[in-house]
C-alpha cells in the first residue's frame, strides 16, 4: 500500500491512516492534546484524547519537541475549522527521532540568522509556500512552451570568450584552453536553436558577478529564454503576454492556499490576462514628465522610473522601442526609426520592475557585423553567431524571464533571496 | 491567424497554407521540381509543376541553395509514400534569404569539423532527432515527479567548501569570500529539501573537471536527483524503476519517428517496465567469475565489468549493496551486514553502463559524523548537513540519473557529445 500524505487526506475521509512527518507545534487543553504534524505536503492537527490511547502513547506526546520525527495513526475526520479541512483522531503515535532544541522559533529572527540556517528555514510554512509557488511557476512555464510545440535547448553554462568585458563574469580555469566564463544568458545559443527547431526555449541558471547588494540581485539566478524563428516584435509581445497569463493564472488556481498563507493581495494578479497594455518608450517618457520627473530621452529607465511608469497600470505593462544606444548590440533597429531598437521590457506592477527583457534580433549580416565592430567586440568570438545570418537568416525574436523576480512578484516578497532555495549573493555562499 | 507548422499538416489536409522554413534539399524531374522544406517541427516535400505557377516563381526554385530561407504556399495533399504523410502542391514561393554555400553536406565530415559547426549541425535530421528525444526525456522526468507530488528544489551551482579534494572541481573567485566551486551534485541540498517537502527533485547542470577524454565524459552535464523522506533502499529501487519505465515508454510513444530516423532497434527499450531485475553486488561478482573475469570482492565495478553483468539481462538491471569502502561517506550501511552500503546502481543494457546511482542515506548523527572523520572531510563544511540528523532525522533515500547517458542509451549513440546541444569536454569549449 502506498504511503498517505497530508495533501491526500480528502481522499481517505473516515478511514484509518498512518502519517509520517515532523512536529510543527503542540498544545494541551484539559484531557486533550493537540499536535500539528507537517509532512512536506501540508499540515494536519492530530487530537489525542486521554483514555482513547494507552498511557504510553499519551506520554509520548510530552516527549515530542519541535521538528521531532514521528508517525501517527488515526481516523481522518472532516473539520471545517481546520485550514486543510481535516483532523486526525489519534489512536497510536510512534517516535522516530527526538529533535535537539530547534533554533528557529516563532519569535522574530534576523535575516542573517535565518539565512545561515536556510536548510532548516525551508521547513517554515512561509518559506515552504514560497518555494511551492516557485515550483508552480517553473512547471507552468514548461507546460506553456511544451504545449505549443517548443523544443527545449539547454544552452551551455561554460562559454568561451568574454564578450563585453570580464567585470561581471565568473571565470574558471579550463584545462589547456585557458579560461571559461559562466553564462549570463543562453540567448545566442537559443537563436542557433530557433534556426534548427523553429521554436525553442532555453531554461537554466545564469550568473552575474555584479558587486551589487540590492534586494533585486542574486549572483546565481534562473532564466527561461524562448526564441522563435519568423517572429517579429509584435509576435514576441503576444508570446510574452500569453506566457505571463498562463503562469500567473496557474499559480492563482493551483497555489491559492500558498498565496493565502503569504497574505498576498491577489487583485492585481487576477488582472494578468492578454492583452496587456503596450506603450512605447516615448510614451513612458511622457508619463515620467507628467509625474514631474526630469527624465532625458535616450537614457535607460532606472528602477524608480520603472516604478512610476508601472504605477499607471493595474497589470504588467510592456514598454517597447527603446533608444538603441541603451540596448544590446544584437537587437534589430526599427526600420521606421533607426534611433530605436525593436526591444520590449515587461514591467510588473506594484513596484516589482522589469521581469522580462526581449527583442527582435538583428537578422542582417552586414548590420550585425557593423554593430559588433561599433561595440568593439571581438569578431572572432561571434563568428559562429554571424553564421546564423549567413545561412538562411530569418526574422526572429525572443525574450528572457527572470524566475526569481517573477516568484518574488507573484508572492509579494521584499527580497529575491527568498525566491530560490539556496540563494547566492555577493556576501553569501552558504549553506 | 496563427502560423502553420509542418507537424500540424494533418490538421489542414486539403487546405491552402503558407509554410515558413529552410531548404533541406531539392531535385528536378522533367517539368516537375521537388523541394524539401524543414521548419524545425518536421520535413515536407513541395511539388512545383511547370505551368501551375508563374515563370517567376518557377525560376526562384533554381535560386534556392541548401539552408536558404523561404516560404511556400500551396495545397496540403495526403501522400502515403511521404515520411510525414503529406506533400504540398506549391502555388507560390517567396525567397527570404539565400544562404551562402553551406558547409555541412551529405558527404562524410569528421567529428571535429561538425563539432566546430555545432550551431549548424543541429539542423541535420539526425541531430535534430536526438535533441527532440532529449527534450522528451526531460519533459517526461518532470511529468513523472510533478505527477507524484514531488516539489522541485533547485540546488545551488556555487558551493562553498571543496569536499573531497579540488582535483575534479571547477573553481571561481567569489568576491571577498574566497573561492566558490561548481556543484558536482545537488544531493546534499536535496536531502535538506526532502526534510522540508517530503518528496523533492533537484534538476540542473553539474560539473566535473575530470581529465578524462572518453566517450562517456562531459565536463558539464545535467542530472535529476530525487530524494524522499521515509524511503528505504527498496522504496528507492521502486521509484527508480517506475521513473525509468515512464521515461522510456514515453519516448517510445511520443518520439517513435525520431527513434526510427535514428535506426534505433527498440526491442530492449520495449522491455523497460517495472519490475526490473535486482541483484546484489555479490551476485554480480558471481556473474563476473562465471564469465572468467578475475574480479576481487571489494573493488568497484569498472566499465567492462558493468557491460559483462548487464549483458546477462535484456533490460536495465539494478545492482545493490556494494562494498561500503567503494561508496560515498553519506550512504547508510546495511544493518544486516555493515561491510556493504545500501547503495544501488542501475546499469543500462547494450553496454551503456551506469545511468543511475543512488542509496539510502545515513540518518544517524553519530554514524555520519564518524564517517566524515574517517574520510578526513572538514567537519565545519558539513555542519549544516549534520543538522539534518539533529532535527527530526528520518530514513531517506534518493538517486541521480544522468540525462546525457540516458539520452545516449535511448538513442543508441556512440558518444555522449551528441546528447546535449552544446557539449563541453576537456578539449572543447566552443561554439
Amino acid at each position: 500500500m502506498s504511503r498517505i500524505y497530508i495533501e491526500q487526506l480528502h481522499e481517505v475521509a473516515g478511514q484509518q491512516v498512518t502519517l509520517h512527518g515532523w512536529l510543527y507545534n503542540k498544545r494541551s487543553s484539559g484531557k486533550i492534546r493537540f499536535l500539528v504534524m507537517r509532512d512536506g505536503t501540508g499540515f494536519v492537527q492530530g487530537v489525542i484524547a486521554k483514555g482513547a490511547v494507552s498511557e504510553e502513547v499519551f506520554a509520548r506526546f510530552d516527549e515530542l519537541t519541535q521538528e521531532s520525527a514521528f508517525t501517527m495513526t488515526g481516523t481522518v475526520r472532516a473539520e471545517k475549522r481546520s485550514p486543510g479541512g481535516f483532523e486526525l483522531d489519534v489512536t497510536d503515535l510512534t517516535i522516530l527521532h527526538i529533535a535537539h532544541e530547534y533554533p528557529i522559533t516563532p519569535k522574530e529572527h534576523g535575516t542573517d540568522f535565518l539565512m545561515d540556517r536556510r536548510h532548516l528555514w525551508l521547513r517554515s510554512s512561509r518559506q515552504h509556500a514560497i518555494l511551492r509557488v516557485r515550483h508552480q511557476v517553473i512547471k507552468s512555464i514548461r507546460e506553456f512552451f511544451d504545449g505549443r510545440g517548443f523544443t527545449l535547448v539547454d544552452a551551455p553554462i561554460f562559454t568561451p570568450a568574454a564578450c563585453e568585458g570580464t567585470s561581471t563574469l565568473f571565470e574558471t580555469k579550463y584545462f589547456d584552453l585557458g579560461s571559461a566564463y559562466l553564462t549570463q544568458s543562453g540567448q545566442l545559443y537559443g537563436e542557433a536553436g530557433a534556426m534548427a527547431f523553429g521554436k525553442v526555449y532555453v531554461f537554466g541558471p545564469t550568473f552575474r558577478a555584479e558587486k551589487s547588494k540590492t534586494r533585486r540581485h542574486l549572483t546565481e539566478f534562473w532564466m527561461v529564454e524562448p526564441e522563435v524563428a519568423f517572429n517579429d516584435l509584435s509576435d514576441n509581445m503576444d508570446l510574452a503576454e500569453a506566457m505571463l497569463e498562463h503562469v500567473v493564472q496557474s499559480c492563482l488556481k493551483d497555489r491559492a492556499a500558498e498565496l493565502k498563507l503569504l497574505e498576498r493581495n491577489t487583485a492585481m494578479l487576477e488582472n494578468v490576462k492578454a492583452p496587456l497594455p503596450r506603450i512605447t518608450y516615448d510614451e513612458a517618457v511622457e508619463i515620467l514628465h507628467k509625474n514631474g520627473i526630469a527624465f532625458e530621452w535616450g537614457n535607460d529607465l532606472g528602477g524608480t522610473d520603472e516604478t512610476v511608469v508601472s504605477q499607471q497600470f493595474d497589470r504588467p505593462v510592456m514598454v517597447h522601442r527603446y533608444p538603441a544606444e541603451v540596448k544590446a548590440f544584437y537587437m534589430k533597429r526599427d526600420p521606421q526609426n533607426p534611433k530605436v531598437a525593436l526591444a520590449v521590457d515587461v514591467l510588473a506592477p506594484e513596484g516589482y520592475g522589469e521581469i522580462i527583457g526581449g527583442s527582435q534580433r538583428e537578422d542582417d549580416f552586414d548590420a550585425l557585423l557593423g554593430r559588433i565592430k561599433e561595440h568593439n567586440l571581438p569578431q572572432s568570438a561571434f563568428d559562429w553567431y554571424l553564421d546564423l545570418r549567413r545561412y538562411g537568416s530569418v526574422p526572429h525574436a525572443g525574450f528572457g524571464l527572470g524566475i526569481e523576480r517573477t516568484v518574488s512578484w507573484i508572492c509579494g516578497l521584499d527580497h529575491l533571496r527568498e525566491a530560490i532555495p539556496f540563494p547566492r549573493m555577493i556576501y553569501r555562499l552558504t549553506p
